[in-house]
């Protein structure tokens, strides 16, 4: 599988970060420390000292700069060397790798690429728990198991009715039920109508669960790994009322909710899994807020186990390929994706070193 | 080492089978998942999914049928799919392994090789803790070394002096004594003499155990890995009166018991063994099968403990070589009898691949 | 990197040994077991039994030889095998390797290299817990990290101002002062005053701490990784008065200690480091030596994180050079020294082959 490099990835919740300090992350294998100098910027390096290789993470910050822990050695924002202490002269390959950081939408996002193709316009247009029109809450989950997986199950909505019967109080509707895919720049829109519903699990009261309707969902699907999905439902006969084309959210009766959930590769086989859950302002509570994230938790820890049980069926059996079904549409448009825009990244880079 | 592939593997003890539901084995690498159907019957099936590979027992069963729960495919019992939620037609190439599977002797075993001639008449006759004649308790142990050391440990007694002094009250006699090592049809039997013995733990009362006698054990060892074995005691003198011949075991004056061991390679660096003993009924009770068990788990713990070491040590010198000693006679010959199986079924295998 | 063979190794505080019975120790990857002979006197042989390769550690003292307790084979002080159980005749090529073994400074020494050329001369000028002149705690740490990283850390004490602030109080400019480094027999001497310093922690009282003094320095750290370091305070003045030559220890005015340091590598990335601190008997107390050694476990621990961090770096970014600075002198000429002696060491065994 091959990753796409010139992108913004997930690298924490803006809220996460430490008060003070320097803060570890890995993304595809690089070890990256990130701290926010005293001007508030967020600035990300690698996460490894010139000298003798030992971790600026364990460092400690002075102003803009981060000095290392062990020798002493000070590093400027842009990872040039400041100061080495008793030595006069700073060598010229004193240098370490500056990523292109930018805090948005509650995420702190890092271009894994070429840093002079850094657009922040490239940003999935995510919306933060700061944001006022909507009450999320916010999480995440470490994965033993390849990025990949879990694109591909957030991709698959079918998997709701055997994963997530209990937690999201899914239907068998959920697997039978084919989307409408279709391209969007860098990524796919996944929608669908399914009519005659009873109600799901939080996004409805549970009296109101048994009555009927037409259940619109939609979301968008960003490379590296950025699901952004709203939806809501309408009384029955909407769908059809409506061609099958999307409705006004602003007229749903119930239900509508916003979640953004962020991929992020570690290593080969693990990964970090950012979410964010809750309703909109107007329509909801912080009781309801917590409630979805209850269910969230449970919800994503099922497609945790099954999807690291997968993983480790494939470590033993490698040779055993996969059998696509019709309901791996996007899973497979997503992915082609991914492989034309990494394989534009390839021949670009062995042009420049053929120049 | 070779292992053979045509040969019964215990895969559980029946009665620790859950009550429902699907139960995950590993055997030679192989995931596999065992269940019941509705109507009693064993199904054994690789236990992956054919679409993206997630286990199957993470399922549910469904009648005869086991459900994968991650995108709801359902399986057969003979390993083809019967349905893809949401898709018509069902692939041809959407089917799995399904291994021969034989309850029998309290044993679920399991036919790693092909399945044309999977013959239950291969099943060595163990005795299984629902044999009437016997009062036997039943364990397992799970090891972190190769199935072939602990079977080299049972098929040569002499350890019982250094391993089991305290457990079994084994004296030096057992690293003496050398057994009478015939072949037999897949197997091969070990029986001894041990004249003038004093009582051993568990098969003699306390007060009669000074009392010397003449000690008759004997033993079939089957591949791939199942030990059958009793024995009795007999006034000082039988041994030479029958010219070291087999006894009549009906005539022993105490400590018969009946002990059966399985072990299965699970990984080529982990194995589980499978343990029974007991007394016979008419000579025997519940607390004395117990107090038996009690002996057994304190003295497999002890194997346990050497051959895990054992195995580390030739895990980190890898270029040593084992040197044999007298001792060594039916580990030797059990092991060419392995060998000589392992490469007559290549034979067979490139031949019929030639054809 | 490599190691010299021909030298001795520490393998255990001799205290630490248990009372009776076989231990077991692992250096550069080879596994010892260590037993003290009725007589006394210390053994060391591969800890591996000829026959199936069950480690003796496991096994029964008896005498001067030691007892595999698995078959039962009995070994002579010199690797050969006195006995095996219900064998007559004992193969010639029945013998494991049997390494040179000294106590003494109260370190159990192991020679890994020919032992035709095990000199006791080798063995640093240790001094041991046992010594009258000093009052000297004892301990010992296990690494996850190369024997190389932490030699490193001693030869280059520019660390001291970044790892050990608090727990030895150490200052600015033990990062800026350059040591005088001289090549020593088979190690290298690292000197320093440092003038108009304030006390460090443990070493001058509280009250005393903030007068300012002229501090010395000097450690001998001998091929394969053995630190020996005192020092002492002065009045301000001496070291110029001194033309910064090595002053007269007996006339110092606060602060002698001693501590010992040896770093034995286990595997190519473990590693296990042996230490002891404490005052000179006429300055000191029990109480004091008890003080030193609380600092000296809190700054062992500090030095253990971030060279455990660092192996860590090391290990996920293999192509990354280090970039040594003018505090590594030190560093440099001790590696120098081992790369020199490992390579005329295979020559040898080259020439030996060759003949």
């Amino acid at each position: 599988m091959s990753y796409v490099r010139n992108a913004w990835y997930v690298a924490s919740w803006t809220q996460d970060l430490p008060a003070t300090g320097p803060f570890a992350v890995t993304i595809m294998d690089e070890r990256i420390v990130i701290y926010r100098g005293e001007s508030g910027r967020l600035i990300a390096l690698e996460d490894r000292c010139v000298h003798r290789l030992a971790p600026l993470s364990l460092g400690r910050c002075e102003g803009e700069q981060l000095r290392c822990l062990y020798h002493g050695l000070l590093f400027n924002p842009d990872g040039t060397v400041a100061e080495i202490p008793g030595q006069d002269q700073i060598p010229a390959q004193a240098r370490i790798k500056s990523y292109p950081v930018v805090d948005r939408h509650s995420w702190v996002w890092i271009w894994m690429g070429d840093p002079a193709k850094a657009d922040p316009a490239f940003i999935p247009p995510a919306v933060g728990p700061d944001d006022p029109d909507w009450l999320l809450g916010h999480g995440h989950l470490q994965y033993d198991a390849e990025a990949r997986l879990i694109n591909d199950n957030l991709l698959d909505f079918s998997h709701l009715s055997y994963v997530h019967p209990d937690s999201f109080g899914a239907t068998e509707s959920w697997a039978r039920n084919r989307p409408k895919v279709t391209p969007i720049e860098r990524g796919i829109r996944v929608t669908r109508w399914m009519t005659d519903q009873p109600g799901m699990n939080g996004r409805e009261s549970e009296e109101s669960k048994v009555k009927l309707r037409d259940r619109w969902t939609t979301y968008d699907f960003f490379v590296p790994g950025v699901m952004l999905m709203t939806g809501g439902t309408f009384p029955v006969g909407t769908a059809k009322a409506l061609n099958y084309e999307a409705p006004d959210l602003a007229k749903a009766e119930a239900g509508v909710t916003f979640t953004s959930q962020a991929i992020s590769p570690v290593s080969s086989r693990t990964a970090r899994y950012f979410f964010s859950w809750g309703p909109r302002a107007d329509q909801g509570t912080e009781e309801i807020r917590d409630m979805l994230m209850g269910i969230a938790r449970k919800a994503f820890d099922e497609d945790r186990v099954i999807i690291e049980a997968q993983q480790k069926v494939i470590d033993q059996t490698p040779h055993v390929k996969i059998m696509p079904t019709t309901s791996d549409k996007a899973v497979v448009l997503y992915n082609r994706l991914v492989e034309k825009m990494a394989r534009e990244e390839q021949a670009l880079r062995s042009e420049s070193h053929a120049v």
